[in-house]
C-alpha cells in the first residue's frame, strides 16, 4: 500500500524502475509519473504534487536533487532515493547498495545511489573485501553509452548505421552525447576531467567504492573507458589483498552472494560478458586468476553488469522495499 | 635493389606490408607474392620459388613458420622477418622492435616480430623502464577485430548490420572467427587459455615485454579482451617503479620518442583514441597521471596503436630496411 513517485520517468533509469516496480510487484496504490515526453502522459515536476507520494525517485541531475530533494522530505514529505551524485560523499546521507549496507537506511528520509560503475563492482569486491581485506584495486572500465542516457545509445546506433552504409566516415560524424565519435571506436573520457587529470567518472569509484566499505585506506586506480555498446558495463580488475587469497578462494566466497554469479568456466568458453550480463539482474564475475604480480596477496577478474539495472535502478527499488520494512 | 618475398600476402598484414613497401619507396627489384587469392595474381608458396628472394615476410601461422623459416635460410637462402609466435621465445631468434633492440638484428637470417600488443605497448613502456625503470605494469587492452584476420573484421561488421536491421538479435548469431558474437559485446578471451587461467594472448605481453626489455624481473599482469572495433588496440596501464616518476617527466621523456606522439591534452578533449590511431604509423599516449596507488613511484597511461601497422606490418618493414643497412 505505497504511493510511489518517479521524476525523470521518461529517461532510461526512470524506465527501467518503472518496469523493475511491475515485474516484482511492489505494491504500488498510487503512481506519480513526472518528466519530460511527446505523449503528455507525464506530468511536470512541482513540489506540492510531489510530495504527496510516500516514496520518491530522483532520476535527475544532481543540480535538480540538490534543490529539490530535502525540500521533498521535509515535514510529512516522501522518503527520496537520489541516483544523482548530488549526496553521495554527503556524511549526512546514507551511500547504500542494499546486500552491502543497507542497514544505513533506518530512519534517514534521503538514500544516495553510487555511481554504476562502483554498483557493479561492489557487489563483487565488497565479500572478498570482507574475507581477504583488499589493499589495492586497479580497475579499467569498458563503459557502454546508455550511462550518457537515451541520445548516447541512439547516437552509437546512428553512427554505426551511417558507417556500415557508407553515408559517412568515422570522422565526419555528429557527436552530441560524446566528444568524439563511438561507432567503432573508444573514448578513454567519461564526465569532466579534475585538476589531478582523473575524470570525475574515476574518482566517483574511488570515493563512493571507499565509503560504500567504510575503509578510506584502500588505494583505487580506475581508468574509465566509453566503448561502443549498449547497456551493460564491464571492468577489468587487479586487486592486492592484506590476506592470502587464491582464485580457488575467491570463487568459494562469491559463490554464495545474493546478486553475483560466477561466469569462470573458460575451457568451455564461459565467463562474463555484456550480451550475457545485459537485461540481466546478476552481476557476472569470472577470469577468476592468481595475480602474476602480487602472488599469493592477489588475483585478476573481469566483471560484466547491466549498468541500467544493477548499476541503478535495481539498487534504488531495492532500497524501496527496504524502506516498506522499516 | 632487393627481391622481396610476401607468404600470406592475402592477409591484413600482408596487405599492409605491400602497401608500406610502396608508400616507403623500398628499393624492391622483384617482388614475390604467396598466398591464396581469388584472382590468381598470387602464386602458392614452394621452397624453391621462395628461396630467390633477398628478405621474405611470413605472414603465415607459427605452424607454417616452424616448418619453413629454417629451411628457407639455409645457404644462400633470403633472410626471413617472421610474424607468427614461432619463435619468439626462442633464445637463438632475436624478437627485434627496431627502435628498442635493432642492434640485436645484426648477421642473423630469422628475426621474430612481438604480438600486436606487446609492440605498440614497448614503444612507450620502453623509454619509460629506460629512465624510471620499470617494476610492475598492470595492463587492460581493447582489442579490434583485425586482430583477428579478415574473418574477424568481416563478422563485426557483418553481426553488427544484422543487430541494426534487427535481421537477428545479439544471441543469434553466427560465430567463426569468435567464441561468442562480438558486435555491440566485449569478449574477455583472445587466444587458448593456459593452465594458469591467463590466456596465451595474455602471456605473449608477459613474456615478449620481457624478453624485449631484456629485463625478466618485471612484474606483468595482463587482461587481453577483444572490443567491437575495427583495426587499432587501446591499452589501459597502471605502473610502478623504482625511481620516482611524475606526470610531467614522463611526458617529457615521451615527447622526443620516434614513433611515438603525446596526445595528452584533456582540458581540450585530446587523448589517445582508436579512430586517430587508425591508420597511423604513430603510437599515441595520452591520459598520463600520477597514479593514486604508487603515489610518486608511478603513473597511469592510455595507449592506442595500429594493429596492423605498429603492430606487426611497420615493426616488419622496418626490420627490412635495417636488413638493407647490415
Amino acid at each position: 500500500m505505497t504511493k510511489i513517485g518517479i521524476v525523470g520517468v521518461s529517461g532510461l533509469v526512470g524506465q527501467e524502475i518503472l518496469k523493475l516496480l511491475h515485474d516484482r510487484n511492489f505494491n504500488v496504490t498510487l503512481l506519480r509519473l513526472f518528466g519530460t515526453t511527446d505523449n503528455g502522459m507525464v506530468t511536470k515536476f512541482t513540489l506540492k504534487e510531489a510530495r504527496i507520494v510516500d516514496i520518491i525517485f530522483l532520476c535527475t541531475p544532481a543540480s535538480f536533487s540538490k534543490t529539490y530533494a530535502k525540500q521533498l522530505t521535509e515535514g510529512d514529505g516522501p522518503k527520496v532515493i537520489d541516483m544523482s551524485s548530488a549526496y553521495r560523499l554527503d556524511k549526512d546521507i546514507p551511500l547504500v547498495i542494499p546486500e552491502i549496507n543497507g542497514h544505513l537506511i533506518g530512519s534517514n528520509k534521503i538514500i544516495a545511489c553510487s555511481n554504476c560503475t562502483t554498483a557493479i563492482c561492489a557487489m563483487v569486491l565488497y565479500p572478498l573485501h570482507k574475507e581477504f581485506k583488499i589493499k589495492k584495486l586497479i580497475m579499467s572500465t569498458y563503459q557502454a553509452t546508455s550511462g550518457a542516457g537515451k541520445s548516447g545509445l541512439s547516437e552509437l546506433k546512428k553512427q554505426t548505421t551511417n558507417v556500415l552504409t557508407d553515408l559517412e566516415d568515422n570522422h565526419n560524424h555528429k557527436c552530441i552525447a560524446f566528444d568524439h565519435p563511438i561507432a567503432f571506436n573508444v573514448i578513454p573520457h567519461i564526465d569532466d576531467f579534475e585538476e589531478n587529470g582523473y575524470t570525475k567518472e574515476e574518482m566517483k569509484v574511488v570515493h563512493e567504492t571507499r565509503r560504500i566499505f567504510d575503509d578510506p585506506d584502500i588505494n583505487i586506480s580506475c581508468t574509465a573507458v566509453r566503448v561502443p555498446t549498449c547497456r551493460a558495463h564491464a571492468i577489468s580488475i587487479t586487486m592486492e589483498t592484506e590476506e592470502d587469497i587464491s582464485d580457488d578462494e575467491a570463487r568459494f566466497v562469491l559463490s554464495d552472494v545474493p546478486g553475483v554469479i560466477i561466469k569462470d568456466d573458460v575451457h568451455n568458453n564461459i565467463y562474463p560478458m555484456l550480451c550475457t550480463a545485459t537485461e540481466n539482474d546478476l552481476v557476472e564475475v569470472g577470469r577468476i586468476r592468481q595475480s602474476l604480480i602480487f602472488g599469493n596477496k592477489g588475483i585478476d577478474l573481469f566483471i560484466c553488469g547491466d549498468q541500467l539495472l544493477r548499476g541503478a535502478a535495481l539498487n534504488s527499488v531495492l532500497i524501496a522495499e527496504q524502506f516498506l520494512k522499516c
